[in-house]
């Protein structure tokens, strides 16, 4: 850490900072210049008072080295993470290093024949998880919130039918068992990134979790809140990038894939990204699945219906089952660059 | 409603739209243009389902005219709302209209003495509400936490014992129960302003909700957000703007007062600016203070500290008394602009 | 474009609105609905005063239907330009449809012999035209400024004995006669985006324009300031996105690769990618070069130096040549998803 | 300035950073943690070339600690400048320090007749300096461009006439000397505030310049831009907060008057506000005045016009003059709190 001080600091401020950080058992190291000085403690910086060093008398900033987080981190564990999704009652689908995943499937579970059908389209199409919503996050208190409980038993019957692991999203606490009586891996959504409670939640089951991106954190927020759930020893977290706020308002969000290369050099856990949440719009889900991909991520998570007219939430993103089996050849090519292969679903069965 | 055809679209896509259009009970006018036809689809707007229509085809886009929020907005009730906080052992105090409210108080109550001590500073300074964090939400899991219900009992005896109502921070659906049981009105953070089962927990009882604004949350976001809690039967809520996310590096966050002439107009809500975590330094709270007031809000939430290098969060931004109890002198000034006054602390008492 | 009224607006502004659509020339269409009045103005959209519209009395906003841009408009070109860049004493090089191409060269043009080492190893490694920098725009007045008159000699030599067309930057409407002596392509910084007198100089020559994105447009913006050059007769304007400004800090810019295919669906321009100023570092340049291609770009321009220490400036940000031969390789691959192939460099000499 | 190794960084990447430094002249400090190995570059960081360090083996990051400009900062001049607009034909008006400054005047100079009858107004509502469009930057090519030269014959009569000095945008090198005959002060938009070249041209004259700040710029790249037009000798620069571009969509710009004790705090120069642009919308212009001035500003500049919906451009947020002088008597309010005074229009003439 190191503690720049205002220019021409008294020497007693100098002093008592120097004394602080021996306290907190690190050394100071002092450079003197001709208008400042700056302090540099050296030792376990989990162990130095950011906080406390900052509102000491004639100190500027304070600038940390390490990262914030440890058990995210490349330098805790170099090589890529492999995570494993199923099990049971499902084959394993393998994500990370060599392993690319395709997840899809409707956004939100409405019936249970619809759920089926669209299964059946993005298996045939070269999805080996399967994702559905029985618990929807919606701005607007009079949208529909999804069916709950009964979405969860379809989604069960239908991944192991098909022999799919499944993917949901929990929004509560309370939710967590529930949720995770059914599932094969949680999806925490990107309104819910910094909710830490629910983090520690499901960082106490042994459940993967699809971690998204909030709409504002940095990949330091990012990382930080992935620590939360590792934290409490599930190590099963994947990233998923789905777009940020930012000022353009011809498409939803910004999908972020100059955060792919960056978060992929700080952490070791792997990245796919969703393109449907960022484009808002079917006609540029394929352009931005293939970008996040030739960015580095290792799969997508994208929602497919085969009559979106009919979708009761987000119809005008859902690719069409030809389109998707169209895309998933092209991300095939582009995961080949990057020596890595999706899992074909064909074997699962 | 309006919905924009894309050039030359065919004659049966027209005839389509406004076939759903009148399905949904509303009726459709169409202009025809050389290039486009435009339909406008008028009747209860929140009958008509704006996603199906745009999934559509031969439709470019639909744009909505009326306000996604009902009981939020101002064309539901037209006069300011004035909301009270307290009864009971502590007095009231009220906040919108011509009525300005000070909340202040610790970042977290570290421990008995010094949230007293803290309380009696502020409230000599001006303060009539007292806030202080029982559980924290902090982006690192290794960061200090909170103390959890000890510190709800210390907060709700200070309010008691100095007379005044208490304000405090709530995380997860589990805490409500136990918080209502203490607190005089619950705050929402800007993490959690899309916690959409949080605000329908605390929209189920009848204390006041301070609402933050979301850090990439647009004004119709948050309003939507209020709307959640409103629509359960609370009409307490009062809006908290606290800072979005920008690129600007240079502070924490932008305090954006450009949203309160904004969320003024569209909204009956009392509405506060918290300048101490956008911020993040001491020295720049008063002028966002005074800024927030100067653009038309109700009031503040500050943090104070009499000795902010022993503060366990957020000490860098926490003001002196004395630095506090002069700004409100200037609050005073400003408030009387738009004809507002902060209760006198003394009365209450 | 669409005249939304306020609710419950006065007869006699609805009819003063109306009277002002007709003197404009257009026919007004009014849709009634319980609360609001909304007018469609219908006919030649450029006729029609938005702005004066907006200030009438009664009037909330007004919503323009068209796009404000024509020549950059795929509705006014509905097939892929492609432009040519060079000719004369050096080959001409394809941009746009099935053409890819790739510009590469050092930063600035520091001296001579650089230049012609670099020119060598990007042809050697597939750029088919050369980039150099002889008038830099920096942050700081303090840094280097570019070698001017000097700097376009050596980039014009250089491009003449390797057979590859030149582009190079023009930051001032004075140096626009002197560069168009030299280059065969401009360049206008993200900085000069909306500088719209130097659009309209580069519009009057007939050499083509490189258009790099503001670091605050929108992709409207982008189409409108394409549109000067455009409507001075200079049709030939690529596109390039480089980045914009978000509050990610992990990374000096933001490669928006979402707002390719939006670009592309909305204009028949070619697009280019920039990815060395967005990434600023040198690990995270293939990566988004390959994510740009992927979105649905038709080429890079991406910065090189053998030797990246003795760059006078941004060299941590530039490719080392066999790392550039490595990534075209896999450029390759990607633009073959799209049919798109780059022009081999061997042809051209 | 400080060199951040990569962890367990080789023992002759340390040394190779130290003599580089050395060679620069300036002094390296070692601080050895149990990872990572920190040096402080101790001398004069002008002759520090953070770049080449940067790019250095085992450098993983370079952090600057002194500011990038110095006639701009307030560690070169501790006191707040006062600048002086007029003189000659017209009284002299101060900004800095104690002074408050109005400017205001129309956004375009449209006729001979609508200048002098808003110059009259906003004199009499309090403004001591008028502002109008001679040369007017517009994003679309199709919109009106003002009127040149002879709009600024008109504002240099007007001026003289009613004792007020003038303010006029330019917007290209080739202006800068027909627009200093006519003009009292120089003012730089958005767009243009790295237009480097410009800035070095009305850097040589010595009339004063509103700088505005870019759409994107970090208070860091504001007063850079400062330092350019400084750096020429001219230190008349007038720093001009306008709003940035956020993702919040209910209104223009965001005005960020967080910027503002920000750049007070590292800089000596004068600042004002831009409500006008910012709002975009008359209703909001007050509230955004009056929280720039609390938040510690010395004025505004604001658009007024007597019949907005004839305004040739930005008819919606011009203010009536009525609201303009009302506006004029709460900012003297706020400007009271800063013990600032606008100068009194009265005694000019």
């Amino acid at each position: 850490m190191i503690i720049v001080m205002v220019p021409h600091a008294a020497e007693d401020s100098i002093e008592r900072v120097v004394k602080e950080i021996e306290r907190m058992g690190a050394q100071a190291h002092l450079s003197r210049g001709q208008f400042r000085t700056i302090i540099g403690a050296v030792g376990e910086e989990g162990n130095i008072d950011q906080n406390h060093l900052a509102t000491l008398d004639g100190v500027e900033k304070v600038v940390p080295i390490m990262k914030p987080y440890k058990l995210a981190s490349r330098e805790f564990h170099e090589e890529d993470s492999v995570i494993e999704i199923g099990g049971g009652s499902v084959p394993k689908v393998k994500v990370g290093g060599p392993h690319a995943m395709c997840i899809a499937g409707p956004c939100a579970v409405e019936n249970r024949e619809m759920l089926f059908k669209i299964a059946r389209h993005v298996r045939d199409g070269g999805a080996t998880v399967l994702r559905g919503g029985a618990f929807k996050p919606r701005t607007s208190p009079y949208s529909f919130q999804g069916h709950g409980e009964t979405a969860l038993k379809w989604m069960r019957e239908c991944g192991d039918e098909l022999g799919m692991p499944i993917c949901t999203e929990v929004m509560d606490t309370r939710q967590v068992e529930l949720i995770e009586r059914y599932t094969d891996s949680f999806q925490i959504g990107a309104r819910n990134m910094q909710n830490f409670d629910l983090l520690r939640e499901v960082g106490k089951t042994r459940k993967p979790v699809l971690l998204k991106r909030g709409l504002a954190a940095t990949v330091k927020d990012w990382l930080l809140s992935a620590e939360y759930i590792l934290s409490q020893g599930n190590r099963g977290v994947i990233l998923c990038e789905r777009g940020i706020k930012t000022f353009e308002d011809s498409i939803r969000y910004t999908l972020d894939v100059t955060s792919i290369p960056v978060a992929r050099q700080w952490s070791h856990l792997p990245m796919i990204v969703d393109p449907s949440h960022a484009a808002g719009k079917r006609d540029y889900v394929a352009a931005l699945a293939l970008a996040g991909m030739a960015a580095g991520a290792h799969g997508i998570i994208v929602e497919v219906h085969y009559c979106p007219s009919e979708a009761q939430c987000d119809g005008p993103q859902a690719l069409l089952p030809e389109t998707f089996k169209e895309m998933m050849g092209q991300l095939r090519q582009v995961a080949a660059i990057y020596k890595r292969e999706f899992t074909d679903a064909g074997v699962l069965v």
